[in-house]
């Protein structure tokens, strides 16, 4: 039987990183066989978030980092021992998880939407969970 | 068979508008006959998104969209050629869709909630996806 | 038949803060009888979400409050009646439901997280749905 359920791994270079993960959950539903329903794209971690975002302009990628770091700096005092809290407040803006409609096989992006994985506490290895839902 | 997919077309009317989709959400949850699950709103748009929020003050509107301005002005420098990098983080901080259950045969929204289309960047014509699961 | 759909209820002891919800979200996964799918955590109010967050340092929650009240803050002028539209737009930003994948009858959630219910306008009596789809 095809796997519905796929896991991604990731390794991320820098602090903060948009990762285009667009091929490879069209590659997930493709082998899942499912042709109509939905695919979860889900983040396993507190300091990274899933987002559907423009797929073109590098520039603009810089834009949402720059105005992220305004609204959450990230060197403002903080309980949080480990420092980062910043990383999970941006976390929790983007949000953990991105649902997206599959009809004819396909995913149905707009034209200049991609599915991304958000860093923001990097470089780390991580892991996408990826899950095909027929309906 | 009915369809449980369907594409909501909308003409937005300024810069910055919430479009209340749940009378159109609600007629395809009927049409597609499916009693109990879920159903997925979809935005194709990388400067629109969707959010469930209160359903009857206007001027609750107003504060959110102002309350948005101040975190994100539209007039900052900005590397985006397109000059609506604004457009671009509001969109990814309301998320580009919302699942609602179903039960029953009806959408169980809270008592104040309605469904939102949130247009950042108008006015444009703008196309929603809403897709019924069965479970 | 076992049930898909649940309704938690909650009680909030102050104007922010975090519930965890997922020992209760676990328990209607098992209870379903569901071993493969997703489980929607769906919030019916408007002045507070549902988040996935990390789920064990309650100094970091601490932070990521400070960090909402410092983008939103409460005492704002605002056209709202009930002069609450903080508590509307932190909602807005968090989100009003989370999807978390279900594979051999358990949660996909990471090492650090947990599932969250956010107050952001309490101490109130809230509800939950939690709905089970298998896929």
């Amino acid at each position: 039987m095809p796997r519905t359920l796929n896991v991604l791994e990731i390794q991320t270079q820098t602090a903060d990183e948009f990762v285009d993960l667009t091929a490879k959950v069209k590659a997930v539903v493709q082998q899942s066989g499912v042709t109509a329903g939905t695919v979860v794209v889900f983040c396993p971690h507190t300091t990274a978030g899933i987002t559907v975002q423009e797929n073109t302009d590098p520039a603009l990628k810089e834009d949402l980092f720059e105005a992220l770091e305004r609204m959450v700096p990230r060197d403002r005092p903080q309980k949080h021992g480990e420092g980062n809290a910043h990383a999970h407040m941006k976390a929790a803006m983007i949000g953990s998880s991105a649902t997206v409609l599959v009809e004819g096989g396909k995913l149905l992006l707009g034209q200049w939407q991609a599915i991304y994985f958000v860093e923001f506490d990097g470089p780390r290895r991580r892991t996408v969970q990826v899950k095909v839902m027929a309906g």
